[in-house]
């Protein structure tokens, strides 16, 4: 049911870069929102661009009518940003298809997602047929975090109050098996900065007198694990609310997941946290993870110098059980213990966000659960996820209503990674998704 | 005894961005390799642009008077990356000159002190007044560790036959104390490189499946020492020769370095291995330095990322009695038995060096340690230096002769460093000891 004008739409989206992280396109981010808002008018929805503290949300909504259910839609118009943009086959913000799949950063996190529902909205509208009052929040702040949502949703508590929130930001089991994810792992971020000379130094004239800032980065991030993955502060792992035995044996059920992930990923052996199956310590273990470390001379050969500065970009995943704000002081605390004398370490703490456990049983899931069944033609797998969705607990908890995870991003799409893609039957499906979990919520 | 024109042709030299590890610069590199032979032939001197596997050698030579003394200087026309760039006050290819300093990226090593050998010898030429036969020899890849000098000086032995090597390429003990430096460090250098997934991952969805490259990296580096910054290598420590209760104790009669060191490195307090002194530890001790550290997301802000590829540029420092194929030996091994599984080490072998060590009481050293005393006007400092110049090792062993070091860059030069410097009074000081030197020597 996708017409002429629908992939040109999606097109014209992708080329925003909207990368939310980079102070230098925050115009960019802007434009975005602002031609997003011109979509849902011309899609026939009302449509206003809102300012936060950050970058703007983007808020739609249809005539409402007394009596009907009301859906809120929560998406994101902001990308991850492209880096490295040169392992890119074709540059990121240039969409194109091949092989029947839309390679553009942003493709299915979260720009084809969230377009899928507006697309089935504006088919709906235009068929007549739109059985709920409807509302579209589309942040602009997801990948960094969304800091100014829940603030937002709370101001607008009343604007946005609904019956269920339901979002398409996730991944599905396998291809073409649609999924409902009533799990997700909350997020902590953390920068060490370790700082040691004023200036570089000549690491041989100098080598021996001073405490190398790049080596106690390296040792403190060292610390953060034992030699079987397990995390080493102490009180990480206490409260975590175990796994069920129950929900233990449905995800031995699920096909073994080890030949796709070693296919996806490209790693020789999988690895983690001895003790856990891979499903369970991508979905229901916490971990600690560098992604970014740095210090000194990175270009090509050599340079002989003691760093001035050296620093790790963290992220921590949490499960339920886990407070970020806690998590963070444990961390901190344990790191602090650890710093060498004759360097000074700096912590800044980044966006924090809680994990999100839901029942998939409720009426509202079941009725997902059947819409899913009929767009993909099986009963859907129903998952945790690692990823973190910071907003899911803040709709869960401000709203006080369930939170649908409705996720079309297969395991090929490679999101936040290069070559970023989302298969055209996912786009067209995700349209379809939309009437049919309308009409099962109506 | 400088003249008008002495000044303006150091700054010319200043100018060309010879950065010998960046192949974008090879031409700068070969560009200051022709100006310095056209100099050294506008000095009297024949000279001539020799090519090697990599950047070419300067040659220069004065006529050959038989029954006189030959002595070679030796220095180097290549400079390190200027990198990071944008921390340094004024550009570092144009040089300025504040409160009695030259500022430019070579000022002091080696631009600034090979040149004034060189135009103390082009005073001598043009007083009629050279006492010895001489010849230069000025290579183009120092600063990437010498790797075709030891061939060139095998190949030209008979030209480049002589009684002493003498080289200004150290520092001084102190502002305005001649010092001879008879003993240096030796390096090996070596790149670590860990790949695990074949893109950078999300590391929510994966952060549990795969090990993550820039913590092993981490973790490799925190392996290299101790808390009390030994390095935990087996064998790395062995063989080496004790400093003699005499060196111990003459270097302990030196002012004492701290305050020195903690002024011009900014560190907080100094650091290094347990259980040595502080000139102990830089001079006649082995130190393993991180150079550069890098892997995944190293912009502003936070990118969720398993990086598919982390790196660690590390140098090892050396003293008498370690070989630096055996030390690279031992490293190799110790790092590849700590490799955790679902990751693959590439351990890329750069530059080495051996570390030298002379006595400070031959014929030749005293005649330094006169010519010393009469430009500084008070007997030298006599000491060891932390850094390495491998090519002093070649040229006692290929030509058999003793190798004087006598250092004009001053504690404050800041080589390797943004704002690097080189006070105009030792350019001028360097020109006076050329002719002293050279007298006593005769």
């Amino acid at each position: 049911m996708m017409d002429e004008r629908d992939l040109g739409t999606l097109f014209e989206f992708l080329k925003f870069q909207s990368v939310s992280t980079d102070p230098e396109r925050s115009g960019d981010v802007a434009a975005c929102a602002e031609w997003l808002a011109e979509t849902m008018r011309e899609s026939g929805l009302q449509a206003e661009v809102r300012p936060t503290g950050g970058h703007p949300v983007v808020l739609g909504w249809s005539e409402r009518v007394a009596g009907r259910k009301t859906v809120l839609i929560y998406g994101h118009y902001d990308v991850q940003p492209e880096d490295p943009a040169d392992a890119w086959s074709t540059p990121p913000f240039e969409p194109v298809i091949k092989e029947g799949r839309i390679y553009a950063r942003g493709a299915s996190d979260n720009k084809g997602q969230i377009l899928s529902h507006l697309l089935g909205v504006r088919h709906a509208l235009a068929a007549g047929d739109l059985p709920v009052n409807l509302v579209f929040l589309v942040e602009g702040e997801e990948e960094v975090g969304s800091p100014h949502l829940r603030g937002f949703v709370e101001r607008y508590r009343d604007l946005l109050a609904c019956d269920v929130v339901a979002i398409s930001d996730t991944g599905m089991f396998a291809p073409g098996w649609g999924t409902l994810t009533y799990g997700l792992r909350g997020i902590l971020a953390m920068e060490l900065r370790v700082r040691g000379p004023r200036i570089d130094l000549h690491s041989g004239i100098f080598g021996g007198a001073v405490a190398n800032p790049a080596t106690v980065v390296a040792r403190l991030v060292a610390e953060l694990h034992d030699a079987e993955w397990r995390v080493r502060v102490p009180g990480f792992y206490g409260g975590i609310v175990p796994l069920s035995d129950a929900e233990r044996e449905a995800w031995g059920e699920l096909p073994d997941p080890e030949a796709s992930l070693l296919r996806l990923t490209g790693v020789p052996l999988l690895a983690g946290e001895a003790g856990y199956g891979v499903l369970e310590r991508m979905w229901a273990r916490p971990t600690a993870e560098v992604n970014g470390l740095g210090g000194g001379f990175q270009g090509e050969g050599s340079k002989t110098v003691i760093p001035r500065e050296a620093f790790a970009k963290l992220t921590f995943r949490l499960v339920p059980g886990q407070d970020p704000e806690r998590i963070a002081d444990l961390v901190e605390e344990f790191l602090r213990e650890r710093v060498p004398a004759g360097v000074e370490l700096e912590i800044v703490r980044g966006h924090a966000g809680r994990p999100y456990l839901n029942d998939p049983t409720t009426p509202e899931s079941m009725a997902a659960r059947r819409a899913l069944e009929r767009v993909f033609g099986r009963p859907p797998a129903l998952i945790r996820e690692g990823g973190s969705i910071p907003v899911v607990q803040d709709f869960a908890e401000v709203l006080g209503v369930p939170v649908l995870l409705l996720g079309l991003a297969d395991p090929d799409a490679q999101a936040h990674g290069p070559d970023e893609s989302f298969p055209v039957a996912n786009f067209e499906a995700g349209m379809r998704l939309n009437r049919e979990l309308l009409r099962e919520l109506a």
